[in-house]
C-alpha cells in the first residue's frame, strides 16, 4: 500500500517517514508441524474437501476411525519412517514456539504478507489448537526406496491447501518442507504424481528442479482383481 | 500327451502304460522366500543386472554395503512394514520346508515343468543355501498409503529375473505374491510403473486386471535439485 505524499515540513526538524518500515498489508503467521492423532478429525475433513474438488467422492471411503488406525497405529513407528503427515496452521498472531522434540525436525514458520485479509468461512470447523490457529492444509508422505542409489526418498500422496489460502504459496512451502525434509537426511529422491493436463503444475514443478517421467505409466491393482489374488495357489 | 490306440492285446493280463504319469520334460522347483541381510551379494547383482539390462549403469551406484544399512539395518522393522524383498530361487530337487516364523508370511513354492532344460551359465555366482539352490530374481517392494481408502497398500519399486529364467512365468510368480500377500494383508491397492512404449507388459498387466493410469506422470526430485532445499530457508 503507497503512503500519501507528506505534506509541507512545519518545522525545521520534519519527521522522516520510512515508508519502507511501516506495516503494510495483512501479515499471516504460517507453520508446518508433523500432526498427531488429534489432528484426525480434521485431516480427514481436508482429505474429504480434496475428493469434492477432484470430483471423486465416490471414491472415498475414510473414516476417523480408519485414519488413526492406519496413520496412528498403537506402536506406531517415529516420523518419517513411515506414513507421514505434516500440517499446515495459519494464525494472525505469531505461533509460539513448541518442541515436537523429534531429533530430525523442528516445525517450520513463516510469515506471508498478503494485500489483503484471507476470509475463512470455515475457520470454526478447522480450529486448531491455541488462540486463532486454524488449519489450511496437510501434506501426506511416506519412504519409498531407490535400489539403483541403495537409499530412501519420499514418496508424497497427497498436497492439499484449502480453497481460501490458495495461490498464497502454502503448497510451494508443504512440498519444499518433504524437499527439506528428504535432503536433510540424506535422501536421494522425492516423487510424486500430476495430472498430463494440468501444464500450469506441471510448470510449477519443472521450475522446481523436478523432472517429469514422459514415459512411465502407474499400474494399479484394486478391488476386486486384487482380491482375486488372495486365496491364489501360486 | 493323447495316447495312442492299443493293439489288441496279446495276452490276458496286458502291461497297461499310464502316458499321463510318466514324467515329461523337466521339473524345475522355484521357491520365493523373504530376503534377509545374508543375501545382500546376491541382490546387489540382481539389481547390477537390471541396470544393465535397462542401459542405465550411469545411474548405479549401489554396494553390498549401502544396501545392507539401508535394507536391513539395526533395529529393522518386521516384514512387510518397510522396504521388502522377496528372492525367488529354483533348484532341481525339492525344497525342503523352511518355517521363517513371521506371522503374515510362508514361503511360496511352485515346481515348474519345461520341455528343455535350463543351463544357467552364472548358477556359481548366484549359488544360495542348499544343495542346488540358485537365486534367479528378486521383487523390492514396500508399503503405500491411500487416503481415499484409509489404507495401507504395496507399491513394486522393481521386478528382475535372470535372463536364462525369463518366459518362465517367474515374473508373473513374483507379482502375483505381493499381490497376494497384499490380498491377505487386507490392503487396498499393488501399484508399480511401465514405460508407455512396453506394449507386451501393458497387455499382461491388464489381463492379471490392473488399471493403467494413463494421465499421471511421476514427478521426481533428485540430485542437485533436491540438495539444493537442504538449507533453504523456506
Amino acid at each position: 500500500m503507497a503512503a500519501a505524499a507528506p505534506p509541507p515540513p512545519p518545522s525545521p526538524t520534519p519527521a522522516v517517514i520510512y515508508e519502507d518500515l511501516l506495516p503494510t498489508g495483512y501479515n499471516v503467521f504460517s507453520r508446518i508441524r508433523l500432526a498427531t492423532i488429534v489432528d484426525v478429525p480434521h485431516i480427514h475433513k481436508l482429505i474429504h474437501q480434496m475428493a469434492v474438488f477432484e470430483r471423486l467422492t465416490h471414491l472415498f471411503s475414510a473414516t476417523e476411525s480408519s485414519l488413526s488406525s492406519t496413520l496412528f497405529p498403537e506402536n506406531s513407528s517415529p516420523p518419517f519412517t513411515s506414513f507421514t503427515v505434516f500440517l499446515l496452521e495459519v494464525s494472525q498472531t505469531p505461533f509460539p514456539l513448541i518442541d515436537q522434540n523429534y531429533p530430525n525436525f523442528s516445525p517450520i514458520h513463516k510469515t506471508v504478507n498478503l494485500d489483503l485479509p484471507i476470509t475463512d468461512p470455515q475457520a470454526e470447523t478447522f480450529r486448531s489448537c491455541g488462540n486463532d490457529v486454524v488449519v489450511a492444509g496437510f501434506v501426506l508422505f511416506f519412504p519409498n526406496y531407490s535400489t539403483f542409489l541403495a537409499k530412501p526418498g519420499f514418496y508424497i500422496e497427497d498436497i492439499f491447501v484449502r480453497e481460501c489460502y490458495r495461490r498464497k504459496g502454502f503448497g510451494k512451502m508443504l512440498l519444499s518442507a518433504v524437499a527439506a525434509q528428504a535432503a536433510k537426511m540424506g535422501y536421494g529422491r522425492v516423487e510424486w504424481v500430476v495430472l498430463d493436463w494440468n501444464v500450469n503444475a506441471i510448470k510449477f514443478y519443472e521450475e522446481m528442479g523436478a523432472q517429469i517421467m514422459q514415459e512411465w505409466r502407474v499400474c494399479r491393482l484394486t478391488g476386486d482383481a486384487l482380491q482375486a489374488f488372495a486365496n491364489i495357489n501360486i
